[in-house]
């Protein structure tokens, strides 16, 4: 089917990276397959990143190579340097996003280097990629954390933003995700930021990418869809870590995006009713997790026909 | 000070009428006094209802009566019937709400009348108010339950809750609210009843009411907000009952709610840190109820300024 806009479950990276139960391999698999059988075209399956660091991907190779398998997904995973990189690149995935922080701050915290060296780190992932003739096909993205705020710094000036995403577009991104980390983002600075944004990455895709730590993420979603924006990651269940904690809580829910996008009439192309099996895996496996999501625990409402549902004229 | 925008902490009322515990009167007046020391302009404050229907507003004469004498605040109460509008005619109180239902089938069930016998209903509170030289200055607001959507009968026409919000205007209604009792409503829909209903309105203020059953709730605030609407009700810790009952979930959380127009530059007079002793109160009282709301766990983003404590030029 024809998609308007595409949704990405990072709940796998994103939402498992600070859940201390290790969920097991062939769960993470079950619940990335559950995610396909309902339409989901694209998942963050892992991070490539020391198992002593975070333990809870040490599978991260099992589940990548598994994961690049399945028809239909476009399997991308996480990596903050250049070695994890070239792990993913053996795992035949099709997809590695870098990371950095608009942040000095962040940026030194998150991944100890300065902003320069992560930018040095990022143009040596890119030319590794295209050194290799069998990664032709492989994209590289990069996140730009912080894009709309820092529990450290404060504010993030927009300037500072388009700056950094000018030198990442420059040294060769394939795709940009320019996400509120710590959900300090509102709906006008989402506006102006992405309004921005879109125009300067041209054929350059553009992702969100929202913390609902602070009740807001939903609200910036509808904000990034109206100035144009068709890529939104989002989590089963709104996982991500603890509640309580600032700069560390779960992405807005992708059961209620996705109830957002087709309430707004656009295709996702994801079936809520099937995405219930995937959150059933999640809940199942994760018990003790704070889950967030409503519309999988309401209901459609009576009547509703997603816009995935009606056929194209 | 001057605000922006109005909230309405439907709380006491809406929060409460689903709830099993019954809070004693002192509490529920520690929670408007520490509501209105935070800024909130306005509270619903309980529902004239006969004690046997629900226990929880056995006491709503002497809520009413204590509310009523709070400086700086606006008590409304909320009834379905002349009878309960005739006991809140003599508690003091400035504002009577009396509901009824857009769609034809949710009236029957819930207040067991004809459309034609609740706007009957209404006239005669109208005229009531309009006989007693005493009740000047108390306002009768209505709300049209199920303008954006029914459990029971689906879709809600749009032209059907216009068509009843012009006939409410005509009997005299001094405020109105279109409120989305059964969360169904998504943005879209939301900017084209209120873009529609406010010039309709004129000088009668008009009232959101968003239920976050489905998640969108806050981004239905934000797009009525776009359409000139400054009226907001909203719930302490989203409190309305239980999650888990389509039609019966929480109103969107004031903290959050304030949090979003705060962000977005519109004085609202709340003081959020303010807000969180009230919120304590609510917790303390109600162990055993889901409080939702995310601001006041997270705590103000680093170096926020909220617009109402920005000095005016």
């Amino acid at each position: 089917m024809t998609r308007d806009v595409i949704v990405r479950d990072v709940g796998p990276r994103d939402g498992l990276q600070l859940v201390k139960a290790v969920v097991p391999t062939e769960t993470k698999l079950d619940w990335i397959r559950a995610d396909v059988a309902a339409g989901v075209p694209e998942i963050e399956v892992c991070s490539f990143v020391p198992a002593h660091i975070i333990p809870q991907f040490a599978d991260a190779v099992d589940v990548a190579t598994e994961a690049a398998k399945i028809p239909d997904l476009t399997a991308s995973a996480l990596t903050p340097n250049l070695k994890g990189a070239q792990i993913g690149f053996t795992t035949g995935i099709s997809k590695i996003n870098y990371v950095m922080s608009v942040s000095e701050t962040h940026n030194q915290k998150n991944v100890r280097r300065t902003r320069a060296e992560s930018l040095e780190g990022f143009r040596a992932i890119v030319a590794a990629r295209d050194a290799d003739p069998n990664l032709k096909g492989v994209k590289i993205g990069i996140g730009l954390a912080t894009s709309l705020g820092c529990t450290l710094e404060g504010n993030v000036p927009e300037s500072e933003t388009l700056s950094l995403l000018e030198q990442v577009l420059e040294a060769g991104a394939d795709e940009v995700m320019l996400p509120d980390t710590v959900g300090y983002a509102h709906p006008t600075q989402v506006r102006s930021l992405f309004s921005k944004a879109i125009p300067i990455c041209g054929d350059v895709p553009v992702w969100t990418h929202f913390h609902d730590t602070r009740g807001l993420g939903i609200a910036n979603a509808l904000a990034a869809l109206e100035t144009g924006c068709i890529r939104f990651d989002a989590s089963l269940a709104g996982l991500g870590g603890c509640p309580f904690a600032p700069g560390a809580t779960g992405n807005i829910a992708l059961e209620d995006l996705v109830f957002l996008l087709e309430s707004e009439g656009l295709k996702t192309g994801v079936d809520l009713e099937a995405l219930a099996v995937a959150r059933a895996i999640v809940e199942a496996a994760l018990p003790d997790e704070r889950k967030f999501g409503m519309i999988l625990k309401a209901g459609l409402p009576k009547g509703f026909v997603p816009a995935s549902q009606i056929a194209a004229e």
